[in-house]
């Protein structure tokens, strides 16, 4: 009956993993078939078969040339998958990635121009924490955030080139830019505002 | 001549409409024939004959498709006046419309890649006001602004996106990006600033 | 062995000319082939041949049109001297340039879609600096910046503005977008830094 797709971003540290484990469970309660693409894996999944990466945090110490091809592979798979798909039913394809990747040499884009029309996202959702919250959570699971790690200065200017670059992107493919706060202790509420968002995308409501 | 093309934009409040108004007056005294397309009012025609809103409010809580088409049929409706304009004479055509809509599902391109490359402005004009002008303007006259009811905190960040979604636009179609500030009871000033900017446009001066 | 473009921005008054000296210097010690292209002369001689303008501060008072011609002309030249330039060696090309000009009419897009396509750069560089330096600069310095005077509000804006423009450039060719901060007194920092990306860009370590 219906498929929609919706790009879910967030830089380090806001919480996006719970926020999207929960509006996946939501979304099933609700009737929809969810599949959830952690676009990171995709492009690992690349990358490691051709010998390149053993680890995903290698990924953004390779050359760029090397990203962006993979980069274009993993949203080439990514779409191959929606449109095999079958038509029945509600489907909701949510993509679990990065509006913009914090690399060794700058902010490259995670939805440039190519990788965002083969994905044609209706919504991309950007999920933002209080950087003090933030820094607590990179605080608390240092091995995880290790290369991510910043002060409120650094995450400040993060979190605005992140919008920017969301907002860049969605310009090229008509989609509507969400932003969700996560609020400490409160993914619940962050997931059914995505989980809403999905059934007002949807025609569903 | 001349036909300039140029997209004026401002978020609700901001007092658009009656820059808008004083500008296409003081351009007549100019020696332009000027012509005011309502952006907002060719997509309600467009829907509203399709029987799908019965008022303006509605349009934006249509589903998202739905809402695309629309302005995807708007924009082409009103370069096909614009190209259907006789060459004689200085023409100016205002596309009086939004750089992005606040919509139920989040932030909206008003002026995505097909629509920014159908209408081709010279400039996309940002009338922007002070926070707190803009928020006693709303309270003033509740039952027009509101839906786009807002504090301070939001209005920030509506502007800050609003000049974000203009510059992605204009980067895809070499437009000037002009912001034009509208102080509360000059309203004068800012309508002179445009149609100086459309003079300097239009190679008049 | 290896091309490299890199665009290198700044608003005027960062010390954009100090730094690319140094890191052309640095590049040349580490055994690349430099080759700077300063856009604005590209453009100042399309329109200086075509009896357009006397002198370079006089293009951004043409007729926009006008400046989007030469704009895309010199783009291409510059892609021409590229293309042209033998695959032998370590090659970095380096376009110093703008992301957005400020003009009497506004903000123009530096990289728009059309040009930015054609210089294909791996890495949009933004030198910046502290406001109130560039404000010394500009002081310091005045026949030269004339034209860009400001004050601290109107630079901020800018900053923003330019790095808005940037990204938005970026997302159109999958570039990077390389913050730099230029410090007083220490342009062989900010060069080194470049000098540092470039050799990542180009895969050389």
């Amino acid at each position: 009956m219906s498929k929609t797709v919706v790009v879910v971003t967030g830089i380090p540290g806001v919480g996006k993993s719970t926020v999207l484990n929960l509006a996946t469970k939501e979304l099933i309660v609700r009737g929809f078939n969810v599949k959830v693409f952690n676009f990171g894996d995709f492009m690992f999944f690349t990358l490691h078969s051709g010998g390149l990466v053993r680890s995903r945090d290698e990924i953004r110490r390779l050359p760029i040339d090397v990203q962006c091809e993979a980069q274009i592979s993993a949203a080439k798979e990514i779409r191959r998958e929606i449109d095999s798909t079958s038509d029945e039913g509600k489907h909701v394809f949510i993509v679990d990635t990065h509006a913009v990747i914090k690399t060794t040499s700058g902010y490259w884009p995670g939805l440039p121009e190519d990788v965002v029309k083969c994905l044609r996202p209706k919504a991309i959702v950007i999920i933002e924490a209080d950087v003090n919250e933030i820094i607590a959570r990179q605080m608390r699971d240092r091995s995880r955030y290790r290369a991510d790690y910043a002060d409120v200065e650094i995450l400040n200017e993060l979190l605005l080139i992140n919008r920017i670059y969301a907002i860049s992107s969605a310009t090229l493919v008509n989609a509507v830019v969400r932003i969700i706060r996560n609020k400490e202790g409160q993914p619940e509420k962050a997931a059914q505002e995505l989980a809403d968002l999905v059934m007002v995308l949807g025609n569903v409501i």
